[in-house]
């Protein structure tokens, strides 16, 4: 299967960052004259022909927006806390980008322990899993902010769902997702969310659900919940 | 809440492990009288007493069996080639024994690059995750075999399915699982089964199934497929 090379604006910049030149013309050697296809994680594959094969600027000319995928009918966003371990963050970021999510969150409470996330990283880790899984659209990741900011800001979502570890809660995810409508699902820290912010929650129309019988690590949780909206949205 | 400290037959030996014992002692600084909760992965929680705080071979003796789980009601078995990189492997394990997976697999195919894995660094993610989850049942993982020797043994399971990228396959696999039944997953390398060997396990009783619209790497598919079989027995 064809390679994917990501540029943002492949038709206003046309040539490739020198990362991804590196890997056209060092990795997979192309040459001045063969064919690649780009994505600008905005739905489009583009085919186009190699003009330079620089391996640090690697220019090209667009021959034809080869497809055209159309957005799912519904966005999902999860808004996460960051791990202690920044892998952890990582790997939730690659692996929820695999399973197509739109937006990631990165919320901080108060029993995260870490103060600062590499934004940097958790977009290359979200570009690298955009080629890898084929899917067409690139997930927005935004920056930190407190759970207190976070909640003013996101009272339009259709289903909003605070997951997080209740032996005594029935309600489990998949049963709660209504198909085909915006989906945003809360992720607590180790430690979970402390009572005042699932009130807190709550009182912003947040519903409370459960992910399961186990207790899940953080990133496990993420991913798992990805996982259920794609489910409740493919029955 | 309280940890767990793992020890398989913790009536007959009644040590911690040397790794456990520098954790209860060094880590959480236990002292001797005091109680801890010891998991056997059988389904059993031990209320002990430490009567030698060694922080290399901590003693207890056992007061009560504290808790007594039943088995699900269903064994889930995924059988997963070994990623190229062994991280991915270990968190694919990580994961699912998190998620309560009882038994994994780890089988070769033709375009299984790896040729050896390290079991014990697996088995020892599988009890740290047990420990972490307070799942009682400890996952089994078998050591490597070939894909056909694999299919040769394991014909008893009532729901067999084959996953693998496949885009005209509309089976998802959350529709084909039947509830409280015994379940096994292939899942395939980087690269994929060959079309030789998804007829191999088709002629052997096992059915082609979807795990959705995007191209997973092999962990993340197995991890997503284990999250599919709770899914599917909680509804």
């Amino acid at each position: 299967m064809m390679n994917y090379f990501y540029n943002e604006f492949p038709e206003s910049i046309t040539a490739l960052t020198p990362e991804e030149s590196n890997h056209c013309i060092k990795v997979l050697r192309k040459k001045r004259g063969d064919q690649i296809d780009i994505i600008d994680g905005k739905g489009h594959v583009f085919s186009a022909e190699i003009i330079d094969d620089n391996a640090r600027k690697c220019s090209y000319k667009i021959l034809d927006v080869k497809n055209t995928a159309k957005r799912n009918s519904y966005h999902s966003h999860i808004a996460i806390a960051p791990t202690k371990n920044h892998d952890r963050l990582e790997w939730f970021v690659e692996k929820s980008c695999e399973l197509g999510i739109n937006e990631i969150s990165i919320v901080t409470t108060k029993r995260t322990e870490r103060k600062n996330i590499n934004l940097d990283r958790l977009e290359k880790k979200a570009i690298s899993a955009l080629k890898q899984s084929k899917n067409l659209f690139k997930t927005d990741i935004n920056n930190m902010l407190t759970l207190n900011d976070f909640l003013k800001s996101h009272i339009k979502e259709e289903n909003r769902f605070i997951a997080f570890v209740d032996y005594d809660n029935p309600n489990f995810l998949h049963q709660k997702i209504t198909k085909d409508s915006d989906i945003l699902i809360l992720i607590g820290p180790e430690g979970d969310f402390t009572p005042e912010e699932v009130e807190l929650a709550n009182s912003k129309g947040f519903d409370n659900v459960s992910l399961g019988k186990s207790i899940l690590r953080t990133e496990t949780a993420g991913v798992i919940a990805m996982h259920t909206i794609n489910i409740a949205n493919e029955c």
